[in-house]
């Protein structure tokens, strides 16, 4: 029911914007990139006849008129964001198949009960911005409007001048209504792939909790401090990291533990380093798992800083618990992946989406289409056109039966 | 025979330059701060009588008249740049224990056959712009002037540039004549105060050898990447650091092995590191047991490499073997401080100094004082001002010794 050269080629156009050396997208948060991508997005839903909203955290909602257009819109969409290295889908796929679905009900001149609308969630990612899914937690009362336009960038920028720079702060309250919400994404993980499945339904995220730890120890001279007098923040910490990594080995289910920042000071070369902060993002599909990580990780961290005499703190930065999604909207995403006879399977989230933070105020289900390698947040990220096609198919015909006639 | 009280002042005037919030200095090398010490550090030589010369790498050389004037200098000095977060002494009380030395020949009128000088020598630190003893390695034909000026510190700065911006390209050629080197020094280590000696006789330096790693994984998604596919580049870097440590740790003698600086990219909280780079400092007194440190760092880099999946490459950064100075100078070291009835003790400098690169080409000592708990590098350096007394009266005799009357 859609156009698939259609959705490839406005994929290709958008990953114009931002594109880096190897293939990928660099577009992030609020950035001059950023502002380009939302800029062209908005021209589109402008040209498929769209009304177009800007609310106070940046979220964009363009809207497609319903036959009652008094009932609250079926939502659907994504981020156009990217990691600093990212790649040209993640996000974007949601967005573009979700334009692609409005295109498609234009061409064919089917109304909808509901009005529908395309959302555009200001930044997803957490890379400039920390954490992640800001628009969306605004909007469903996770964050308050004023925390996180107070947000600073790791380049310094605060998120309430970067909206204003952008001419993307709006004046649409943040407390958007919506009937039901669907997100189209690809999978960033290789199950589909290595199954041989063409649609991933998506039963609902693992839960996450991400931490801040300062190491403590004493900067001295790399030639003159003997071995055995030394507090060496770094090796505490690359103790700390081994034991990240342990706690993901050595959890059952499907764990993920991972360091992604590490910042050393002073950051000389011949200076022991004094200190040392670091993130991490502990994943787990089940709560009490989780927890267990959790404990886990505090322990070695406590106990390494114990061995190497320095001080450790751990801080919480960000979490949500495993999250499932709406049963009767899961269910219509098989059905219509069933009807178009796609192979598909259900599956948990191993990332946060919008639609985490959409799911505790409004019926929401998200689509999973394959990625090459199961490889994202990378520049290679790649797709397969017909998987696009197919991801887009199975959101039009669940759109549809969601809005109804 | 020098005024201790002077010199004290003179050391807590000039720590006013650059300080910091815990009581330490920061003038990075020909940073404004570093500027606006050479100026204090100049205008005090001018008072005292000396002419000042600037050669073409920066180095300032502050110069009294010998009784004949045609004779090569004895030289005398260190540097004022610092660590980021460095401390008040750390080459500061070389170069200013110089300038009192010079003071004191002027108060008691005493004249010497060869002209004397004090030396300061740019960027000693190496720590924003690397590899550190730059100003002495080129005077000493160790670095080539062009391959110095083009330089670029860790701020994208030029050295070339900064040297004009702070009005330090001088015009003096770089191979300045010497007849002798002294350099008296803190310690940066424990040795002297754990053993109550109040005076280091340095016999020479522990050689070094400096490395830059780069670990290369692969990018992927912190979420639904499972953990047994991960290529995480600072997982392996976090277990060559440790293994870095075991080297330190695990030969005899007195080893140092130390990560100063470790970046990691992309630097987001949700993406597991694709790419870390890293730097490793090594160094021990005897040539083969760093030449045996050398090869297993190098295969613990190479087996933890494989064992993750990732590639690691290591380039020599910079290296110096094991440096012994002038048998009869050290000897007049020795004997300056046994006159004064200094305790005492020979000892191997864990620093590199510029008195390593000066001792290839002209007769070189130094001499160390205590430092508090051995700590530099660090803000809450400190000595004891008897002890600065102690080495500035040590570095009197020992020069007028050399000089000749
Ligand atoms: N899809 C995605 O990268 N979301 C950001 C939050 C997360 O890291 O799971
Ligand atoms: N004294 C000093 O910090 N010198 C720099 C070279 C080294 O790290 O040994």
């Amino acid at each position: 029911p859609i156009d698939g050269q259609r959705l490839w080629d406005s994929l290709a156009e958008m990953a114009k914007i931002g594109a880096t050396a190897k293939g990928g997208s660099c577009r992030l948060a609020l950035s001059d990139e950023d502002k380009a991508g939302r800029d062209l997005f908005v021209s589109w839903c402008e040209a498929a006849g769209c009304t177009v909203t800007i609310d106070r955290i940046g979220n964009i909602f363009a809207r497609r008129k319903g036959r009652d257009d008094s009932l609250p819109p079926v939502v659907m969409g994504s981020h156009l964001d990217t990691q600093p290295t990212g790649g040209r889908f993640d996000g974007v796929f949601g967005v573009l198949a979700a334009l692609e679905v409005v295109r498609s009900l234009n061409d064919r001149g089917v109304e909808t009960l509901h009005p529908v609308e395309v959302a555009v969630w200001t930044n997803e990612e957490g890379s400039r911005f920390s954490p992640p899914m800001m628009g969306s937690g605004v909007v469903t009362g996770v964050f308050t409007l004023e925390e996180i336009l107070d947000k600073v960038a790791q380049d310094g920028a605060r998120l309430g001048d970067e909206l204003v720079r952008t001419g993307y702060a709006g004046e649409a309250p943040v407390d958007h209504p919506m009937h039901a919400y669907l997100e189209a994404h690809i999978e960033q993980g290789p199950v589909l792939e290595v199954e041989g499945k063409e649609i991933g339904v998506v039963t609902g995220a693992q839960g996450q909790r991400w931490y801040e730890v300062t190491v403590t120890g004493v900067e001295a001279h790399a030639g003159p401090t003997p071995m055995r007098l030394r507090r060496d923040a770094l090796v505490a910490a690359s103790a700390m990291v081994q034991a990240v990594q342990r706690v993901g080995l050595e959890t059952a289910g499907d764990p993920c533990a991972t360091v992604g920042i590490l910042d050393v000071h002073p950051h000389s070369r011949n200076v022991i380093p004094g200190r040392v902060f670091f993130t991490v993002d502990l994943r787990h599909p089940n709560a009490d798992t989780l927890a267990d990580m959790d404990r886990r990780f505090r322990a070695a961290v406590a106990a390494i800083a114990e061995q190497n005499g320095v001080g450790a703190e751990i801080a919480d930065f960000w979490h949500f618990p495993p999250t499932p999604f709406a049963k009767p909207l899961v269910d219509r995403v098989r059905e219509a992946a069933g009807g178009f006879g796609f192979s598909h399977r259900d599956i948990v989230s191993g990332a946060g989406h919008d639609a985490v933070y959409v799911a505790g105020k409004v019926p929401t289900a998200m689509i999973f289409i394959p990625c090459e390698d199961g490889i994202s947040h990378n520049e290679v990220e790649n797709i397969a056109p017909a998987d696009g096609a197919r991801g887009a198919a199975v959101l039009f015909e669940t759109l549809v039966a969601t809005a109804g006639k």
